[in-house]
Order: structure tokens, then C-alpha cells, then sequence
């Protein structure tokens, strides 16, 4: 099919009407898409500080790339890739065919490639940014995440890929986990090549497949992807995954070898040596551990949390991980002859504060501002000077920004939350005192207003 | 022309690249997108947490919509609408257009529409989102912009279109700009309109061309905005804007009153006498503020900076506004029967950016590394140690993370704008102490562990 240029671009608003009778615009939201509110971006932003303070300690450069790549420079990289066109948001420019980013390694691969003579060897870098998935949209699944990502670039010494297992770790402890409520599992991808090579498997859309379905044990449970290692599986919702056709007893065989929990490969071996001298115990060697991701090479890690997260629903939850890495040494060098091996790990920001927001222990104040009450509009100098003596104080004061009797501005304070309200009415202005109520406890107090703050700060 | 499923989707890699023969996929960025580095983001991080401080002072909620809505949701309200569907970056989803958003007004009227009943009204909100516009790229212009907004929602009382006047102040000035530094221009869109029904201009297209005519007086100047107001105007790519076709007269008097200073509108002198209360006095009323949106109904406003700003190729340019809003009391009711007028304003956060590295006052640090050298292998215990006393304290530190003698790590410090190495060999190992390089001034000496620190931070 042939398109011409901004042929794929959207009807108009009024052809659409008109064919609708005028009606309203829609005020729901995309599926896989949500308004977050402010406790949760509170939330946010306090695992972000700890982010980069971490960052800083450990010396990782703060880069940002942009949202948008050219198609062909991010690849196709992600799982699921049976409609491998729709994993990705994509769009005709005039010319190219322009991509949102699906992760940060991808776009780092590039940015690497195209300042490759003037970075530093080894480069070390973090980025936060959000990602997105043209994925089908479910409960719980979302097409626009935040990520946190820190990679070593252009160095092959596995202290690398052990700091990335410790540096998570800090930043989650940071937040308030303890060493119970998470785990570092580490695999390597040389570990399942191996087995390949064992049960010969040899065809690379084999072990694709067979990749993609151990990535799912968790979610799915030994015997679903069973069914994908063997003729294909068939979901909820009807639709089909293909399955690798191996022979039973090489599933037989794969799934053996994956429940058992010794390290075998050099790799892990010398990673977990580096994790004993940073006296690192939180981690498991897991070879379930498997990462979606096609271009890992080497170590891959998963950080799982072990407390319990429930859904909207208040239903328990197989959480899952909430970040995870590994090593891709050739990622790079697709852009060119550039030997550059690297390893990375990342947070999905916003499964962490989903669960992080349901740690008991775990409280995060928002602030609300204290309410001065408009009794007569030609007051508001009077107010404005109220106002200003608090701001200047760093107390969250606002007049009362409506038109309203004094019952509507009551209802108003109580509705965003407020703490406190202040009264200077005519009675106040001839006492020279403002009237202080405390909006949980009802009481009143009637106080000068130099003394404002102090009392408000009792009761914030 | 009908899509199917899917039917915008991009080429797959290999196709296109079967075509150039295995071509390396492009280290390049598309146009109007780029990669940002360590300083411009430090910079970007306490504008942000400036703002942040703001809001809480003056009582903001902190609200989050997603990048996409539904096309028809967020309308289409931008100016330079001559290629409308272009403006906005479209997708089609399964069965619906998705386009990212182009400001975090229209998203915000979608939220207010669809959280109606439960919001407090007024309704206080502040957001910080990337927002999209697929125009035309060209030499500094973007198509990703981080803005920051705050608005009133649910109030016509004009207090809350002068406190946004004021805080937007107080984030500068909390920036470090001082009252010189920049200057509020405020208009309003009712100055406009009677002055269309004097001049006796009256199809809405002429009045659209108008407004967005004269919103380019400052970039263009009157002799090419004249132009458009007249039979239209060709830019230097050919590019040929429509004109109003105004008479010559009518031209004639809308130059004449535009320039005029002093006030008339109701609107206008009630803020006026507002930031009097609040002894806010640097603001100009200038009718040439335009504002390009077409939703704005009352006040507007625009913030311009004052002092030089450069561009790439370091000449001094027109640098314009940071940002800017206004009054739009019609928005949210295109979403069903809200009767819910609104005000807001916004930051170009990375235009602030941009300027503000170049004010001379203007000074952000960026740490970089304590780097532990690496002689032996064998020795990590003993490196891992020193790193772990370091950043204990809070001091940027890293063991060498790449494989390379002496020489190399050296430069690799000297790379990354490291302040200083430690060495720590056979020497070193015997003596009980360890050797600091302050690598500006070349500097050496010998201490022992725990006077590291006190030592860096000197040099740091």
C-alpha cells in the first residue's frame, strides 16, 4: 500500500462531527493510558531523588534523549513480536518513518554510535525518561511507562554488571525496602545458550520462542508455557501464540535444567565473586530469569519485590519485577564497526510506585494550603498581606481563588483538604486578631498575625 | 482512502534495508528532536524544583495527564492551522486517532470534563509534561518542548489571573533572574474584539488570520505582518500564508491602535489594581500580546526576557517569550453543558533553560567522579573498601570500570572532568596510606584512608 505524504494523518474534527450531529468530544482516555494524581507523582518524585543522588555517588553522567528515533535506528528489539509493526507508536514524516522510543537502550545504542569518538571509554550514563508500547491494551497493561536507566558502556569487566545488581539495590533501600522485601536474581544468557546447544535447538525462530515463553513462567506457570514450547497457545481473549515444536522430551529436559538453581557459567561465577567482596547477599541465581529483550548477550538481572502487592480490586497480586538488565555486546556495533560491549539495568518507575505506595511503613505528605476566607472583596489588600506574611514563610496559603458566600468557601476548604482556615472578618479587623480554625478538629482560636504561622505549623 | 488494521504502520527493518542492502541504520536524529546533555539538565532540574517549591506555596494540586488523548478530545486550537492535521502528531489506533498532546491546557480541559463532579471548584492545578507539534522543523525550532503549567479552573474572579502573573514571577526570580531580567506584558482578548467591531472586521476567519498575524509582530516586525493582514505574505522557503484581506485603512488604524499603551478594558484595570495590592509592578500593558491559541477568551499574558541571549552560532537573537497564557472561559464546555470558565499560564521550560545558561550570574555544578585506579585485579577487596568509605560520605567515586593500564585510566579520568584519582599500588599497600592526584593542579599526596575524604573536599 502506497501512502502519500501526511497521507496517514487524522480526519478533522468537523468531518467527524458532522457525520456525529455536532456531538461532544469524548472525555475518557485511550485505553492504556491514565491521569496520575498527586500522591503517586509525589511518590514519584521521591524515588527519583533517590535515583539521581545515587547516580551521583556512583558517577554516572545525567543524558537525555528524545522521545522520538528514526524507526530503523531503535530496531525491533521487544517480545511479542507476532504483529511486530504494532509494538511500536510510529509515524510518516515527510520522508522517514520516525518511532517513539519502547526502552532507553535502544535510543543510548544510538547516541553512543553517533558520538562514539568524543565519548569517554567507558561511558557511563543515566537517563529517566518515559517509554512506550503500541501493545494490546488490558487490566493493568499500559502503553506509557517511566523508566530509570544506568548502563556502562564500552567496558566488558563484569564489575560492571555487578555495581548495576548493588546500585539498584541502594536506590531501593533508599525508598525504604528493606533487604527482605526485594531480591537480585541473575542469569546469564550464556546459560540458556548452553542448553540449547544440549537439547539442540538449533533454529533461531526455535529459540526465540522458547526465550519468550520462559520470560513468561511467572506470569503464566509452567504448565501455559508448556504449551508455547510445544504447538502454540491459545489465550483468554483467542489469540494464538506460536509455539517452538520441540519434542517433549526436550521440553522435559529445558524445564529441568531451568528449576535447578547452581551457577555453572563464568560469567555468573565472577559476578557473584564481586557481589562477596561488596559484602552483596541480597541476590538469587535464578536461570528462570530470562528478560524479553532479544539483544542481551551475556549476565541478565531481575529485581523482584517479595511483599505483597494487591491490584484495584484489593486482590493479591503476582507482582512481578519491577526492573531489570543485562549485558548486550553487540548492540552497537550495528551501526558500524564499533566494538563496544555494554551492560545496563533499569526501573519501571511506575511499578514501583504502585507498590511502594503500599508498603505500610511507607507515608508520603502532600500539603495543602491553608484557606483565607473573602468576606469583602475590598479587603483583599488586607488579605494579600496575610497571605504574603505566611508565603514568606514557606506555609501553602492561598485566598480563597472563587466567588463565594462563606459557606461555599468552607465547603471549598474542606474539599481540597486545607488544614486550616483563616477568618478577618469586620469583628477580626476591630480586634486587630485573625479567627484561626483547625479543619480537623473544629476548634478556634483568634490570634495576632505575627503569631499565624507558628500556630498553623502545630497543626500542619 | 480507507486503512485497515494496522494499515499506517512503518516498514519492517529488514524490507528496507533488503532494498539498500543491508545498509547501518542511521545514527542521526530526525529533525527538531535532540539529545541533551549533563549541564542543560541540571539546569532544567532546579528550574523544575523551583516551580515545585512555588506551587506548594500558592496551593497547587499536582496533576499528571498521559502524552496521548483521543484527537478529538484535545481538539485543535493551534495556530498556523494552514496544514491543520499537521500540526499534531496522529495515530490510528484499532478502531480510533490517538494524537500526543500539543499543550497541557487542551488535556487538562479533557480531565476537568470527565472528573467534573468530584473536583473542587476552583480547581487549582500545575503540571510539567513534554508536549509535541509536528511542524515544520527548521533551525531552532522543535518538535518536543517540556512545559510547565498552572491554572484555575472553575473561577471567573481575576484574582487568579493576576496571581499567575505573580508566581510565574517569583519562579524567575527564584531562577535568579532579577526584576530587570524579564517583564510581564499583559493584554486581553476583549482589547481585540472591539477593536474588530470598530474597524468593522467581522467574518471569523479574517479575525483568526488577524490574531495570528499580529502575533508574529515581534518575530517578523509590521512591515511582513502588514502583509498578511493585506493579501498575504510569502516567506524565504516559498511558503505562502493566506492573507485577511483588509483594506488599507483598516491595516492602517489596527497598527495605529495596536501601539497604543494605555489601557481601557475593564478586565485589564481590575488586574491592574490587583497586582498594586500585591506590590507587583513589573508588568507592561502591550496590546501587540496576541498569544496564538485560539481558545482564549479574556486576560493574556506573556513573559519576555530582557537581557541578551545568543544563539548557536553565538549572535546575539530576538529571543522572545517564555512563556505566557491567558483566560479561556469557553474551553471545557465543548466537552457537554460545564459552565466553567478557566485561566492559566506556562513556562517553555527548555527555552528558560537555554536562556539562563547564558546569563553570566548563572553558575550549575556538575559532579563528576573520584576515580579509584586499578593496578591489581586481585586487589578489588582493597578498592572496593576506599569506594565504600568515599560514597559512604557522599563523594562521587569509581573504581576505574573499564580494562586498561595505567596511562589509559588516566585519560579516562582525565576524560570524564575527573577532580582527582586515587592510587593505590604495591607502594601504597606497604606504606598503609594512599596517594590522591588532584588532577588540576597535578598535585600529590600520601594519606591514609580516612583523611580521604576531607582531602577531596577540598579539591572538589
Amino acid at each position: 500500500m502506497e501512502l502519500g505524504v501526511g497521507g496517514s494523518s487524522p480526519p478533522s474534527c468537523t468531518k467527524k462531527m458532522s457525520k456525529e450531529k455536532k456531538s461532544k468530544p469524548s472525555k475518557e482516555l485511550p485505553l492504556g493510558f491514565v491521569d496520575r494524581q498527586e500522591k503517586e507523582l509525589l511518590t514519584r518524585d521521591f524515588i527519583i531523588s533517590n535515583i539521581k543522588e545515587v547516580m551521583i555517588k556512583y558517577g554516572f553522567q545525567y543524558l537525555e534523549t528524545p522521545s522520538f528515533e528514526y524507526t530503523d535506528s531503535i530496531g525491533k528489539f521487544l517480545p511479542d513480536k507476532e504483529r511486530p509493526d504494532q509494538g511500536v507508536f510510529s509515524f510518516k514524516d515527510e520522508k522517514n518513518w520516525l518511532s517513539l522510543r519502547y526502552d532507553l537502550t535502544a535510543p543510548l545504542a544510538r547516541y553512543v554510535a553517533k558520538n562514539y569518538l568524543e565519548l569517554p571509554k567507558p561511558f557511563k550514563r543515566y537517563q529517566l525518561g518515559t517509554v512506550w508500547r503500541n501493545e494490546k491494551p488490558g487490566p493493568g497493561r499500559y502503553r506509557e511507562f517511566l523508566q530509570f536507566d544506568a548502563d556502562y558502556v564500552g567496558t566488558k569487566n563484569l564489575q560492571a554488571d555487578a555495581e548495576l545488581c548493588i546500585l539498584i539495590s541502594e536506590i531501593l533501600e533508599k525508598c525504604g525496602l528493606t533487604k527482605k522485601d526485594y531480591t537480585v536474581k541473575i542469569s546469564s544468557r550464556k546459560f540458556t545458550e548452553e542448553l540449547f546447544e544440549q537439547l539442540k535447538i538449533q533454529s533461531s525462530e526455535q529459540k526465540l520462542i522458547t526465550l519468550r515463553a520462559l520470560d513468561k513462567v511467572d506470569r503464566l506457570g509452567w504448565p501455559e508455557v508448556k504449551k508455547i514450547l510445544g504447538k502454540g497457545r491459545q489465550d483468554k481473549s483467542g489469540d494464538f501464540t506460536k509455539g517452538a515444536n520441540l519434542t517433549e522430551q526436550q521440553i522435559g529436559s529445558l524445564e529441568e535444567k531451568i528449576k535447578k538453581t547452581t551457577p555453572t557459567n563464568e560469567d555468573i561465577l565472577e559476578i557473584i565473586k564481586i557481589f562477596q567482596a561488596y559484602n552483596f547477599t541480597n541476590f538469587r541465581f535464578d536461570p528462570s530469569v530470562i528478560r524479553g529483550l532479544e539483544y542481551y548477550t551475556g549476565p541478565i538481572f531481575e529485581v523482584n519485590l517479595n511483599f505483597e502487592v494487591k491490584n484495584a480490586k484489593n486482590k493479591v497480586i503476582q507482582f512481578g519485577s519491577i526492573g531489570g538488565g543485562g549485558r548486550y555486546d553487540n548492540l552497537i556495533n550495528n551501526f558500524g564497526n564499533l566494538d563496544c560491549p555494554a551492560t545496563g539495568i533499569s526501573i519501571g518507575i511506575d511499578r514501583l510506585v504502585y507498590a511502594l505506595m503500599q508498603k505500610k511503613e511507607f507515608n508520603i505528605k502532600s500539603t495543602k494550603p491553608v484557606v483565607i476566607c473573602v468576606f469583602d472583596k475590598e479587603k483583599i489588600k488586607e488579605y494579600i498581606e496575610i497571605q504574603k506574611t505566611l508565603r514568606d514563610l514557606n506555609i501553602s496559603t492561598e485566598i480563597y481563588p472563587g466567588a463565594g458566600n462563606l459557606k461555599k468557601q468552607m465547603q471549598y476548604a474542606n474539599k481540597i483538604g486545607s488544614p486550616a482556615v483563616i477568618l478577618y472578618g469586620d469583628n477580626e479587623i476591630k480586634s486587630g486578631k485573625v479567627t484561626l480554625r483547625d479543619l480537623k478538629s473544629g476548634k478556634e482560636i483568634s490570634i495576632e498575625v505575627q503569631s499565624l504561622a507558628n500556630e498553623i505549623k502545630k497543626i500542619i
